[in-house]
């Protein structure tokens, strides 16, 4: 089974995953914003830690009215970005197309699916470091894996088929529970997201720094018996798994987490399926996060004054 | 009774009711540290919304083994500084002596006690707006109240005189629960002064972005809880008083308060009689004081990064 992709949203994520997913001889159409004209013209640039490579010539898209319609839709867009869905992925979509939103946060396959109540939709959680450093460039210096879990898949051997594409890309990939992953990557998001914004700072100086290392592990405490309280009868994390985060982070050199980035670009946060989602899913299972919400406060107020400038 | 006064600290706060105090007739002691010279030679200038005056001379004095033995300090100084107290105040206390405590926050006063065991203590509140707008020249340009709230005093006679001493000069004074006032002001102080050094701002902006607001509302209520849990038996303030105390926000001109201007100045925050105290009483009560724990880290961060540069 060959399959089309589609990638919405070619940056730091969905120009290397695509890029990956291209050299290893899949059929990928990339959509672009503003690179458009650079990739056309010169290729998709990627320096990687696994070793540079170019992409020339791209599959490249403007729009995604003039792109061929695909079975494989990797969403890679911010979710600040998640209301001009409906209009862009409508062109791309037969009847078998599955949709994967490759996003931080909550609760964004739900919203999509009130708009497209009949295609199949997966969520998907990359683990990996990369910026786009210029037009059509980006630049991958740690990790790479991606986690695949079906939100409204009916046909699983295509998501299946998906996991294969990209392990035979060379990207270490595998099929998990959506729900679950989605929750234990934000016990990581919503401390160190949050917090290196409203501090102004990186991930190492809230490690070294006494009172909010203690913080710090007091929300992914939260989160995690957030995420019990939803689950509960259905699935239990280990609070062990905090201690191990600190671990990891404390191994990390000092990073900005990508609502750091945005932050320092001036760009709309991902408060809403970050945070406010959370927020409201525990709160609606009888669990109150009250430094997420504080956290969530913060941010809001941060994003509303440098965009009413 | 005619008691002798000693003001420790003569800043904003205790040059304002200092100046008061010998304007109203009353025997009146300044420790002065770096205005020291300017008020010898000149005099201590105080614009006041009632009405400018200065004092000249001042009977000021640079080190407290300088001073005479005095009935009643006024202890004006930022809580940051109380590890100088022990020293400071030795010189000045006789048999009889009382301190009173003009500081924000819990606890002071039990501290002090255990330096000093037999003498008596007392702790004010100075609900005022007034900034040293230079060497000795103090701008008083709102409010002016004082309450005062017996800790250790045995001798209620001399604590009411000091009552009638701020009245006969013109300062509005009244004799309160000590521990529910110190409260009572902790509903405003949480919030306010942490919110407005950990997102930069002043009250008004807290107060219009509606994020900030809820946030605002939550912490007042938060510590209006942790108070009737500490209180429990013994007093008890209704959650109404956020509700007043926000309306009165509102009202305000756009307002830093004290923890603001030290932050804009890069002087040490009051975090551990304002915060941690108070979390840590309620903690002993079996109450966790969740939002303003994690300002409190917020504010040890901040105040960390800027005194390591």
């Amino acid at each position: 089974m060959s399959l089309k992709y589609a990638i919405i949203g070619s940056g730091a994520i969905g120009g290397y995953y695509g890029g990956m997913l291209t050299k290893g001889g899949k059929d990928v159409h990339f959509l672009f914003n503003s690179d458009y004209n650079q990739v056309k013209a010169h290729g998709l640039r990627i320096d990687s830690i696994n070793g540079d490579f170019e992409i020339n010539p791209v599959q490249a898209y403007n729009s995604t009215k003039d792109m061929p319609k695909c079975d494989i839709i990797l969403v890679c867009l911010k979710t600040t970005n998640n209301h001009i869905l409906k209009e862009l992925l409508a062109p791309l979509l037969h009847l078998d197309s599955i949709v994967i939103l490759i996003q931080n946060g909550l609760d964004m396959e739900s919203d999509l699916s009130n708009d497209f109540s009949n295609i199949q939709i997966a969520g998907a959680m990359a683990f990996i470091y990369s910026n786009k450093t210029g037009p059509g460039h980006i630049s991958h210096f740690g990790l790479g894996s991606i986690n695949i879990g079906s939100y409204s898949c009916h046909d699983l051997d295509v998501l299946n088929q998906v996991n294969t594409d990209l392990r035979e890309s060379n990207i270490d990939s595998q099929i998990v529970d959506l729900e679950i992953a989605r929750w234990k990557k934000l016990i990581w998001n919503i401390p160190y997201n949050g917090m290196t914004v409203a501090l102004n700072t990186m991930t190492d100086q809230l490690m070294i720094n006494s009172s909010t290392r203690v913080l710090i592990y007091e929300l992914m405490i939260e989160v995690i018996r957030a995420a019990n309280r939803v689950g509960q009868g259905r699935f239990h994390i280990d609070e062990f798994l905090a201690d191990k985060l600190m671990e990891t982070t404390d191994r990390m050199a000092p990073y900005s987490p990508s609502m750091k980035v945005d932050y320092d670009n001036k760009r709309a946060l991902e408060i809403e399926y970050i945070y406010n989602r959370p927020i409201l899913k525990a709160r609606e299972a009888g669990y109150e996060m009250a430094r997420t919400s504080m956290l969530s406060a913060q941010l809001q107020f941060i994003e509303d004054t440098y965009s009413n400038k």
